[in-house]
């Protein structure tokens, strides 16, 4: 690992931290306004407890040797407790130690989408610590963990078996986030009240605007240093963010005649999911079209949502899910094998059987997230019920819960 | 290009793409709260149209050999779809084509002040298509293209021929920006209801803080990379910040009896703009009196304005155009031989002739974007009005163009 | 200095900016709606009237060679008006001369906690040039300048001397700006209003999210370079962090019954204080308890503040100053030797005799800024007094100092 690599990668994981707070605005500017603060706090608490979680034994489950040499799961005492990145492995070993924390942590608060308004705060934070144990680090381990002949280790079954593409997550972070939401709203069931407004569209923006910044240093840190593959990957993901709202403002104009700050920015975030795992494969024009079509998809899938009686309240699935399952799709058939990824896409002279494996990886991901996750929440609630009574509901989870409210609304 | 300077390279764009977000909260936060989501979609989209449109034909127009070697436009057929960044030049060739999608956009997003609140958003989308294409290009490859012999290429005349100094845009991007929200303002007229105050200055204070750490990420990515050059311009940069905060509030206390969130804000702004295209060349004090002077002359150029009745709302021209003038004149005058640009200024052994070639470059500028600003809008105006009817704007943009409200004003 | 290791200063230079926006939230965020913008621009005039300040003088009295040879000051004339830093020293001196303004400034910026909603804003300013100079230089010569046997100059006392270890600024900036915000809290005397709950949680969780990053910076650019250190800081920062969160929402369950976001924030901040002076000594686990313990007793520190008479509006002393000496002791007794600072607490084979040492360094800093802010203040208030009458604090600071309000209040 050379220096000039570790110096983008720093810059990098900063940035990723954006994501946090922005995820929060995101969210909580969505929601009415008696659900603010929880919604806040449901995300950043998200990177508290996995901070915890994932030194103790996470990094081991994701990138450790696979137990059995199965690609199941890694060895949860590898890198237990994080003393081996106590020295320099001359590999950037400690900075992707600390990286992949908020990989598995903007992951876990994702899935908040699925809560807003009705989960109690004390099981939220038992939620994630096993949600990212249980859930997460099997998914992380089947993309992320590389067979590793030299070092003698084994990796994931999807990504060195399956021989599937996943360029920064789109199955681990985002269908999986998707997937488990629906689970944890399913779990859940609806809101009492209505759901309400956006209670402040404004600080949805700035949430949209800081996880875009973000977003270029999750895609471009994954290119593992200051090299081609990671000016390449910027220029997609910018590109696919434009597509992306375009492509959702052209739905609503042409559904509903009007264009709205809701829409355009979740055609943003929808553009950027689409991107996530093909950034390297597709070409400039392609990057603008995964954008267009994510957020297309996602329009339509929320739409689809609303006529159902799931509250995904913040649509993770629709978002994250449906648009990252169309830009995996869009580079099965148009993946462009200029790109640096090499990939052909099968209109491009690639094999028809890639699509196979796709469909494998994305049903896969999508009935393991959901499935796991649906089972851990029904346990939890046998035990005790994880869903705030009515009238903590009724009052607000920022004051029931909490006892605060987001703004102070005595005149001034 | 060595992976260092990349590594820099890369952060900075991220940086940048944090100007979006900030200039949508700079601007929405000054206006009523009737118009703040119309104005932010302004600002967003323009990141979207023009990151399509530049890369079909405005990367050419910019940095393509010129036509017929005039220096007056690129050749918009080179870098069309962006397929040559498909592969390494190791040259950084694919960074800047990302880069500069952002300049361009940024460049764009600023005229939008001239249309706060009046403005169909349909017409705004067409205009930025039309705007970047006709007037941003031209500018920027008069000033951004370097002759380059080995090549055999030709640039852009203001740079090669004139020999005009502008370190990182204080022509193409803030004077052009500032002339054509002046021609925007013309010729959609003033606003019918009065502009009233800002509605949320905390929010124009992020959007502030935001634009000042894109702004690093612009002045010390022009620099190429993490050299000298980038070192200097960053605390050049600092520097004239800090003088453009001093600068305004020192004006308000003389002339109102008060320092204002608002003016600090907009000395700041100003300052940066002051400092952008003559950042390599002044002193560490020259730099904090740019700032000084650059947002003095914006905040007697806000007043000039009051005065007569152009309605440019959120002053774009006395910010970015008066501001950036400020700067290049200071520069004339006071260059130091002794920093990394080696201009002399005239008082430390420069020609006199020098003012003459800066007084040609700023009226130009200012002559070409405000004149084909106001054709393209002509044009579109006798096409199909642009401005919204009375009772929209009445109502509020955000109500009647976008059917939204920034907030949810309903009591919790 | 290498490239590489430029790019990264440089990226994390631009993110220590995202600090003093995040800082005028986080503060802004938790007062009441009345004195939003008052401390807003005290916190980004702290940053205009530093630079300033700084490039004068103040550099030579931070890391200027040692005025006889002391280690109490620098020798002021070293470095004045930054003409040094208009060539390349190789070493990268004009980037720290950069950057070591952001560090004096927020230094500055964070005393404004005393101040709240009851200080003259031209007071403020000329306090803030007298601190920089009088008490912020001294401390951060003592701690931050080295002896340089090569160019035979010679730094500070406490560094040289004494041995005392402080990574990133536990006591020039952390503890000195506690101790200050107390002793300015103490001169103004007590709000005559009820302080009032915080105005605007949200805009209070989006300092924090902005001050992570720019603590990234601050920490990782401390480090020097993109090298392994850089890993390591980032890595326990961020560990801190969330071990900071968890810290004080556990003892806000178990004091309150319930977890807030105020809390939450406030822990994150504490956390981060907590492992700056010592995130190079401490492992992963350390990391952790450094953040738990930080924030736990910073919040002790807030409820014994509340039964004494003294309006530290902001908790600087707590959050800053408490949670800068938890985190410094704790290295004391349980710094692993295996860190890359390899320093070892008393637990792990160090000399008990450490711990005098580390009580000098604090009791000196704590002593020497109290009193020494105690001392300019009540000079700056025999000759005029600093706090506004009683008619301006009750209409509140933004509508009596400076004419505006944070939001429009009229209905939209």
């Amino acid at each position: 690992m050379e220096a000039a690599d570790m110096a983008w990668l720093l810059a990098a994981f900063a940035m990723v931290l954006l994501m946090f707070p922005g995820l929060a605005m995101l969210y909580g500017g969505m929601l009415n306004g008696r659900n603010v603060l929880n919604m806040m706090l449901m995300v950043l608490s998200s990177l508290a407890v996995t901070g915890v979680v994932y030194v103790v034994v996470g990094h081991g489950l994701v990138l450790g040797d696979s137990v059995g040499g199965l690609g199941l799961i890694g060895n949860p005492l590898d890198f237990s407790f994080y003393t081996d990145f106590m020295s320099d492995d001359e590999a950037g070993g400690t900075f992707w130690a600390a990286f992949y924390v908020l990989f598995a942590a903007i992951s876990a608060a994702l899935v908040a989408s699925g809560a807003a308004g009705r989960m109690k705060f004390g099981s939220w934070l038992v939620f994630v610590a096993l949600w990212v144990l249980v859930v997460y680090s099997p998914l992380a381990h089947w993309v992320f963990a590389f067979d590793n002949p030299e070092a003698g280790t084994v990796g994931g079954w999807m990504r060195n078996q399956l021989g599937f593409h996943d360029f920064a997550g789109g199955t681990a972070v985002h269908m999986n986030a998707g997937a488990a939401g629906l689970a944890l709203a399913v779990v859940l069931g609806r809101r009492k009240a209505q759901a309400g407004r956006p209670h402040n569209l404004p600080l949805m923006m700035i949430g949209v605007g800081l996880l875009a910044t973000g977003w270029m240093g999750f895609n471009g840190g994954t290119a593992g240093g200051a090299n081609f593959l990671a000016q390449y990957v910027v220029l997609t993901t910018l590109l696919s963010l434009c597509g992306g709202m375009l492509g959702f403002i052209a739905i609503e104009r042409i559904r509903d005649g009007h264009a709205t700050m809701l829409g355009l920015g979740t055609g943003a975030i929808a553009g950027m999911v689409g991107i996530t795992p093909v950034a390297d494969v597709v070409g400039p024009v392609g990057a603008i079209m995964v954008g267009f079509l994510a957020a297309a998809a996602a329009a339509w899938a929320i739409t689809w949502k609303r006529r159902h009686r799931i509250d995904d309240s913040l649509d993770v699935f629709a978002v994250h899910g449906i648009a990252g399952i169309t830009g995996s799709l869009f580079a099965t058939f148009f993946a462009n094998p200029a790109a640096p990824g090499e990939m052909a896409g099968i209109v491009f002279g690639g094999a028809f059987s890639e699509l196979g494996s796709e469909l494998i990886a994305i049903a896969v991901t999508l009935g393991y997230s959901f499935g796991m996750t649906f089972a851990i929440l029904w346990v939890m609630n046998k035990i005790r019920p994880i869903r705030v009574d009515e009238a903590d509901e009724e009052a607000g989870l920022d004051r029931s819960v909490h006892a605060e409210t987001a703004y102070d609304s005595r005149p001034f």
